[in-house]
């Protein structure tokens, strides 16, 4: 398959690039299957609840599907407010305008088994409690901390919010052990709720808290997740200047969160092999 | 003059509609001359330098000017960070893209005249000073503030901070005089820095200060103003949930910054005849 895309790009006056006006979905699909399809559906539409949209027709949403043959792909679905005057004001009759990518993917089996190196963000997310959890296209703050290194051997940055908590990744969730007990940042104040983090609160006695970077120190082990890379174990976490500050062994702990997360998706659940 | 605008939409692919990534600039246009032109050229340099994007050439900026014709226009620029594959790390050679909106104008002089009502918002703006004053694409704050009122009786809604600290109204910047002294919210946490503010500051003794709403009970006049709009000063100041707060009777201290304001834009100065 190579990629597909629905046909037409974006009118000049499409409130999504104008204000950011509407969300995303990023779907790992399997054969024309799409993975973690109702989580991915239930947040969109509480996204279009927050931003006063219509929700797409479901049959519009997978309509990309039939084009996405054997073997893994992404499905980028893109909403938006549709099309708008000059100025804020939602049009009083709203028509969002659903647009989609399907890409072919290869998951990186490498950062599966190996697990990866991440680093801390200098930028703090802000808080904003009414858009928190919603994967919508306002998303300058993760452009800009991704910017904060080029460097290959760096898979991720770790974002901490305006008071100095640990929120997520760049584009993934964080997951740590301490003490024997699985733990995940809260994200009722910034922060994009993930379909796998929400898969895993489900599946394991995840904690939600709010904690300081620092906790990292006492961690058994750290994982990145999210619904199209799989789990990624983190071997090593540097500052923002880009010093090592901590390393982790793989072990046992650092496969059973992996293997719980990778059977949702149809990955791999034995990596020690 | 019809409605003109520049001949491409986005591509699906555009960084500004899947991060917001980019900026904008809305600028008046008299007789195809830019108002207050050096000052939206300071802003989006300013954009593009925290955002690590080249700035468009000038003649590229001004190229729509020549269809702008007689009379009053709005000319509407956007500068996205141009085209980039799935996931936020800019594209390692930047390749900027810029769209333009040209619209007649007519500006309300009632509002000039008669002032305006407005009225606070529930919404509190999130803090961000990496962003701050920019007027970049990431703008749902603004629509969901924006979304909290419908009647054309309201013409504005106030915006604080996440701190309970006055910022801006949806659109304009918020300017008040008490005990003879002019103020206006510091915008280095949130909030657009309006070229129109940065002449006012040029020009007159205001100061920028940290308030609390409160701090509108005790003035003898506010101010709302923009480079498009000019000021409209504020006769009546409604809660959040529509109810009266406060009211003004224009006088001569409103004409003052009025007057000065509008020196700038080319609008009438004496708005009392």
């Amino acid at each position: 398959m190579g990629a597909e895309a629905s046909p037409a790009g974006w009118p000049l006056d499409d409130r999504g690039v104008a204000y950011g006006d509407g969300l995303f979905e990023t779907v790992l699909v399997r054969d024309g299957v799409p993975c973690l399809w109702e989580s991915h559906l239930a947040r969109l539409a509480r996204g279009c609840r927050v931003l006063g949209m219509p929700m797409p027709a479901k049959h519009d949403l997978e309509r990309p599907l039939a084009q996405a043959g054997q073997g893994l792909a992404v499905l980028k679905l893109i909403v938006t407010r549709g099309s708008g005057g000059r100025g804020y004001a939602p049009p009083a009759v709203p028509a969002p305008r659903l647009r989609w990518q399907l890409s072919p993917f290869v998951p990186d089996a490498t950062r599966w088994k190996a697990g990866v190196r991440v680093r801390h963000c200098r930028l703090r997310l802000g808080l904003q409690p009414v858009l928190a959890g919603l994967k919508h296209l306002n998303r300058l703050e993760n452009v800009l901390a991704r910017s904060e290194w080029s460097d290959a051997d760096t898979a991720e940055g770790l974002l901490c919010d305006a008071e100095d908590r640990l929120v997520e990744a760049t584009c993934m969730n964080l997951f740590w052990q301490r003490g024997g007990r699985l733990e995940t940042p809260r994200l009722e104040r910034c922060g994009v709720a993930g379909t796998l983090r929400a898969v895993l609160l489900e599946r394991l006695p995840i904690a939600e808290v709010d904690a300081a970077p620092g906790v990292l120190a006492s961690a058994e082990a750290v994982w990145l997740g999210n619904s199209v890379q799989g789990v990624w174990p983190v071997t090593r976490l540097d500052g923002a200047g880009g010093e090592a500050l901590q390393r982790w062994t793989l072990g046992a702990v650092h496969r059973r969160l992996q293997a719980v997360a990778h059977e949702a998706l149809g990955y791999p659940t034995r990596l020690d092999d």
